[in-house]
């Protein structure tokens, strides 16, 4: 029955993994839904109101994704989940999903006290249960990961594990206490939860050094926690990219249901009954949205394919990829700005958003191109054989990866130089792109032909 | 090289049943939304203003869980996905994403042709891609599934899917025809939509009887359809649900994140800078917020239980699911209304929330258990065995599904018979079921021991 209860953890962390994406993507609502005036000049919108919500989005986008990466970390060593660690992981979701608001807080009042200690006691309480999950699951190693399991020294794995999950508890216990006192330390403490990877190895070794000996460390844990060389669990951050992805693509539909469809009374008095009439007024919308979804799309579809390649993460790459992906969850400002400021010549507005726009998507392709890049620094460990330099999909691969950075950089240049860009024919563009990809598949599939013939 | 296009298509199938559940889940917003004034009686708010709201968002519910089940069907002919399949799929994902938009439309307008044309030419548009997808693989056989593969009659199995696929097209074609007549017969082809396997069947036969057998029908995939026979992959079934399960538990935060921090200047004048004083204003919600993701929270934990010990998911058991998670939808509805008619003397508006709240808890739990009885018609194909009757842990898991009907209907009926029952301590009895489940956990862990001792 012991056994019975104890149920494979994949489906946990899949859980997981969908509560975590969507929790760090949902704050950028708080930046798309600003009221903007139509008439202002949007450049210093984008300075004066819009770039400190960018910050704070961006901020607490990693912040989750630290939490994120240190559940995966901890997970690793559960094979399977008892009814225990299941409820205590529900516990761990509760306060992941409450972090955005103890955020937003910091943000609008960042000299208050209240703001940074209930900030930090939600880490503190995250990393006490956490420690209760490693303590748990000591008591009970059948639920334990064999490697694990089979380890010499048990103490030593978890005083290194319990390290690792209560470092950003301590942090920010010095944060709370500082706060009273001044706001300017706790920041210091709160800025370094970043660093809480490699904050954990070096207090490990000072531990080690300071106590003589007796609590030791183990080396195993402590080299896994060494931040390059640190994997990640490859299916665990396609399961968290999945979820940035989906819920992006969803948000931006939100939008127009709560706002572009007129209310029966708008409709009579408004459009005379006319419903053509009224969703024409709201066109441009409508082929904002296809056009985002499209960008959206692909950009997972590169993802998909470069991750298909991969045959381990490093956390350098893994950095690279939360990079990527805070951008794709600022598509839905994107997505706003430029059907907003269709066909206004109020300071060149239109070309402004379309700048942005394209800002965003150079940002998100090139991380992409820097994850393969950096495998390709590592081949036999990192790629599959025909991705390799020299591999038949070498250069298909390189050549998906580009067009995005590309695309955008010739839009960008365009906007510039010339008035001819409008935002419809930048969703134009959007639109075409998936016909690009058909292309080169059917020239890849060709070159294909022709190498076999040759043989 | 081919080989090398083509990928598993495990990803693709999360992928998208994570922006199916947030699609379908997202359209509580609307009816989450709307404007309640607190000094209404809620009992005629309910039923004039929710009822019609929410009865759309059950139906959209409903025809996305169908479009979805589709999908499920449809990708079960395929092992791995090459990139036009991919590129396809994404197509499907960019209309059930504006699906919402479409049906919100035809909800606020139901007499206007326009808005049941959009409607259908979605689904007409949906059916011709997924066709498209069908004929797509049926030309590249190696990233079919084997066992259709080696099966003798290719093309009766082609167009067996090819019909399966297109019943909904054909429905909304019709229905698209009718609007300009009359829309009473549109909306009885489109409710035709709900029942769409069965038709799928009823047609084949049809064709096969009509064409004299030239044009077959496969008789496998035509049993496959058969309604109760169905069986629904489980592993997305899971996906799915946890979708659904995530995106409830952080819409709740996004709107505590939107309304419920105050700007600086109503702390400056309102609050003369005490953000204390001005979040214990809005401390209700907090208390709302935890008992609402704990039940959200625990309901996953009894589906993740549940379906652990699952071996197969038939049709039925998954219509079953499909309302336990539509109702799981609407719990960001009963986060809204007990957290907005606290302490308020209104016409019993407290008790009437608290009540509601009940009723979705009870659904939601209900079905839940619906599943399991389902499958203990069946238990040799359906459950594994120590769930089976006699089982060890049979008592274990149907206690388990028992706790959230029994303790909704004690709620309930207590906020008949006193006046005692107010928010809070609805939100603290939701906060403490999870205790409920620990002490479950211990009784049974200590029954193991004993019968381990006994034996």
């Amino acid at each position: 029955m012991a056994d019975d209860h104890v149920q494979s953890s994949g489906r946990m962390q899949a859980y997981s993994d969908a509560i975590f994406s969507i929790v760090a993507t949902i704050m950028i609502l708080p930046v798309a839904h600003t009221e903007i005036p139509k008439d202002k000049n949007l450049r210093e919108v984008i300075f004066y109101q819009l770039l400190p919500k960018i910050l704070i989005y961006i901020l607490s986008f990693f912040v989750v994704a630290i939490s994120w990466s240190a559940h995966v970390w901890l997970f690793q060593i559960i094979r399977h989940a008892d009814d225990v660690t299941t409820l205590l992981n529900l516990l761990i979701m509760m306060i992941i999903t409450f972090l955005p608001f103890t955020f937003t807080l910091m943000g609008t009042f960042p000299e208050f006290v209240l703001a940074i200690v209930l900030f930090s006691v939600c880490i503190i309480v995250l990393g006490l249960v956490q420690a209760l999950v490693v303590l748990h699951v000591f008591r009970n190693p059948q639920t334990m990961e064999e490697s694990i399991r089979n380890s010499e020294n048990m103490t030593a794995v978890r005083n290194a594990l319990l390290l690792r999950v209560l470092v950003n508890a301590i942090l920010c216990t010095f944060a709370a206490v500082f706060a009273p006192v001044t706001s300017v330390i706790s920041y210091v403490f709160l800025v370094m939860i970043l660093f809480s990877p490699n904050i954990a190895v070096q207090l490990s070794k000072l531990i080690s050094k300071c106590s003589g000996g007796r609590f030791q460390m183990s080396q195993e844990v402590v080299r896994r926690g060494k931040s390059y060389e640190m994997e990640v669990n490859k299916e665990r951050v396609e399961c968290y990219s999945d979820g940035v992805f989906a819920i992006v693509a969803t948000l931006i539909i939100l939008d127009i249901c709560e706002k572009d469809i007129p209310s029966r009374t708008a409709l009579k008095y408004e459009y005379k009954n006319d419903l053509v009439a009224a969703l024409d007024h709201d066109s441009s919308v409508f082929l904002a949205y296809f056009g985002t979804f499209a960008t959206v799309g692909l950009l997972w579809y590169i993802h998909h394919s470069l991750y298909h390649h991969l045959q381990r993460t490093s956390r350098l790459m893994t950095m690279f990829n939360n990079f990527s992906l805070a951008m794709i969850g600022g598509m839905p400002l994107a997505f706003k700005l430029t059907s907003l400021y269709n066909d206004t010549d109020f300071y060149n507005n239109e070309r402004v958003a379309i700048q942005l726009s394209c800002v965003i998507m150079f940002l998100a392709s090139i991380s992409q191109l820097a994850i393969f890049v950096t495998a390709l620094f590592r081949p036999e460990q990192d790629l599959t054989d025909s991705v390799k330099v020299g591999g038949q999909s070498h250069y298909y691969l390189l050549v998906k990866l580009l067009v995005y950075p590309t695309v955008s950089i010739i839009i960008y240049i365009i906007s510039l130089t010339s008035d001819v860009l409008s935002v419809e024919s930048f969703h134009v563009a959007q639109l075409g792109t998936p016909v690009l990809f058909f292309i080169l598949w059917l020239i890849a599939v060709k070159i294909q032909r022709n190498v076999q013939e040759v043989l």
